[in-house]
């Protein structure tokens, strides 16, 4: 439905005729994400140039009664950014400058499309370190990745993005600009409203600064990778190497079935030793004097738990070399089929045996390719069940499989989502894991923000 | 104002008449916490033994619109649990069960009034550790941590509570009971509850059960104690120690003004070389391997920044030797004044000396005793504000400078608690820190949680 003229030229007064976009290329390109699924083309998309731009959009659309949704890099993998009732994306592309690195007190302050990957770079040159690494970090946003909580691979020692993020700025659906906590690593004034806009998805208000805490660089890494006939052996190794006291920087896990598709992608006939069931890929870091012994004792935890080989890099190309084939897994699995459904679902770190029994039972009785890898050090498993497009009998045993899995996942005291959020994709799953009380509660605290409901309708609360 | 007979009579009920105390040694005991100003009494104590009793408690109060309050270990500085417009106390201390430690998933299960210390006792026994600190650990407990975020020393190295909290059990001023988050160290399904109730303090949910993340234990820790001339030397320290890439477990300053008071209550000529005028204490903490090497580099950067001693334990005797300046600060300042203002502020860390500049000129323009100490690593001070009781003309010019206190630590981009929260004590003084549209909007999540205003009122928001 396109848009009366007089929203769209009073939109076009805020953020200038080149910053309204209504043509197909631009609805096109703003109607998706990396979800894939479930496009929907916006009615319009503005690019402001800085907060009162945004308000100023928000209160143009509000007065309108048109929905907006704020976009970030489009990296997603479940819709937050698809406007899927139509309306004004509010791109905030143009908000892409680092405006501060204070070395002195481990801080950054950034708007909201910094590439993640740039941030890092630029924090990295001066010895500091932004620990958070989601995949899509070349292409991912700060902004996106405080909306959407992004994790990674570091997590496991460092934490994901919300132990990174001081403070916000963010424009409310009201119009209302505020700010919150600041440039201090605690703050107990009032709510933590910080933390609330973290992972709210885009559904809560439009962030436009963010300050990040950072940390010194750890000079010294060190690479390891261990084979396991079984994933039970593998899981008792991340066991041993945490009652070993170490806590790796990170802790990856990649199944026999992801190691296969990686081979194939690479044309080798092999990556790891005939009958592995399970790798882990490990990283320590740190000053040098404790990265060796952390490193030693990994190796030992491992062998202990019947590792069938354990390699370790002996400089940076090695460890380039080991880390490849777990860069190489989302290309791979594109191999076995262009669409999967993708979860992130998380378990007590002690139960990823049980998650895997589950999934095998899922590949058995709905007869589906199901390769799985990793955050083994935080329970968080990548759970990707591959479909043919066009074969409409295996996507809907995709769909049952993936109910059971998340009712699985539950009964494991874990959670649905660990990284990817809910979105839409997700959103008729919610219940699985969060209780009417609960989710009436999480209703209220979106209309103490958004009484109207216009920002980033449709997601999170099933339909 | 006593309450009605039905009401009182349908509590005990509920909870078991000796479980509803009127009596008046209970209401003068329940009418304080560690604030002991602006004592109120309530008109009834409840002691409920589960959450089903919490809940039934609650609807009973909310059916006859009388307030309700939830006490933990009541020693809170801001006056968290006071319930200054009367009502019902809940006292949870009948909950105080550690319900679970998972050691394969680095889990600890409990109910709101473990004593905080006693957890930290019983994971460390079986190997793990619960970090946060407060001074208060042998009294406070879990659920007062939680709805305070209460931090400590090691918040500069491992953070503070809610680095901790992965889910909660809740009873919300409705009676329903909600739980949040749950045992996996990452979740993104739905709004982060867990962390809008952590440092709520009390004005949200009652919290009745809560999950915790532990960490291995630290295998060994190292000691060191370092003086300096002045507090800008101290500060490059920090700096410097920060530049080794060392994070010490503990980062805690002391002021010459605090020492001076230890030393008269210890009955010793001096505990430090003439002149001190800060002292820094440090842990470190990890694999011996790495705690010998960080030791060094942080006796390297007191050295570089001008200490003029430097004191590393050599045993356990010797820690516990160097830390005692530290515990006995607390009864030594009550050689000073039986009162003090001892606010919490915090300022990015490396504007501790400007902290410091505000604090003298504090102490001679208000002619005021101002000794200092703190968690230098988090720029986290606490600023005793010492008060002569029945001197009005002292106690109107200390609440002048608390009020240039906090305008002058904002200023600095700092705020004006890191620890003990706001409560009734700083209510006046939130508008500093926080705009008024923030302040609104944390009105409307108070109002998406307690419409009718009964849970914990006359708490955090200016009257």
């Amino acid at each position: 439905m396109p848009l009366p003229s007089d929203l769209l030229d009073a939109l076009r007064a805020v953020a200038g005729a080149d910053h309204v976009r209504t043509d197909e290329a631009a609805l096109t390109t703003y109607s998706a994400d990396a979800l894939k699924r479930g496009s929907h083309e916006p009615d319009a998309v503005v690019l402001p140039g800085d907060a009162d731009q945004v308000s100023a959009v928000v209160r143009l659309c509000r007065a309108h009664r048109v929905p907006f949704v704020p976009r970030g890099g489009g990296t997603g993998f479940t819709g937050g950014s698809v406007p899927v009732r139509g309306g004004v994306v509010i791109s905030l592309e143009r908000m892409n400058r680092i405006l501060e690195i204070d070395e002195a007190n481990l801080v950054a302050v950034v708007e909201p499309n910094v590439v993640t990957g740039q941030l890092q770079k630029a924090v990295e040159r001066v010895g500091l370190f932004y620990p958070p690494d989601p995949s899509s970090l070349d292409t991912c946003v700060i902004g996106g990745n405080v909306a959407e909580c992004a994790g990674g691979p570091r997590a496991f020692k460092y934490g994901t993005t919300k132990a990174y993020v001081l403070g916000l700025e963010a424009v409310l659906p009201n119009g209302d600009i505020v700010r919150t906590g600041g440039k201090v690593v605690k703050n107990v004034v009032g709510y933590d409203l910080t933390h609330l806009l973290v992972g709210s998805e885009g559904t809560l208000g439009i962030i436009t600064r963010v300050i990040l805490r950072l940390v010194p660089k750890p000079p010294v890494q060190a690479t390891l990778r261990a084979t396991f006939g079984t994933i039970e052996d593998a899981a008792q190794a991340v066991t041993g190497i945490i009652a070993h006291r170490v806590v790796p920087a990170a802790l990856e896990l990649i199944d026999g079935d992801s190691l296969e598709a990686v081979a194939r992608y690479l044309n080798v006939r092999s990556l790891a030793p005939e009958g592995t069931a399970a790798l882990l890929l490990l990283d320590v870091d740190g000053l040098a004097e404790a990265v060796a012994e952390e490193a030693l004792r990994c190796e030992r935890a491992c062998r202990e738990a019947g590792a069938t080989e354990v390699l370790r890099a002996k400089d940076e190309r090695e460890r380039q070399e080991l880390w490849r084939v777990r860069r190489e897994l989302s290309p791979s699995l594109k191999t076995i089929s262009p669409i999967k459904f993708n979860h992130d679902v998380v378990v007590p770190k002690g139960r990823i045996p049980q998650l895997f029994h589950l999934v095998e039972r899922l590949k058995r009785e709905y007869r589906l390719r199901i390769p799985c890898f990793g955050h083994a050090g935080d329970g968080n498993i990548h759970v990707n069940i591959m479909v043919t497009p066009d074969d409409d009998g295996e996507m809907r045993r995709a769909q049952e499989a993936q109910r059971v899995l998340f009712e699985g996942v539950v009964a494991l005291e874990g959670s649905i989502s660990g990284e990817h959020g809910i979105g839409f994709a997700k959103a008729d799953y919610l219940p699985i894991e969060v209780s009417p009380e609960t989710i009436a509660l999480m209703k209220r605290v979106k209309d103490a923000f958004d009484p109207d409901g216009l920002l980033n309708p449709g997601k999170i609360f099933p339909g």
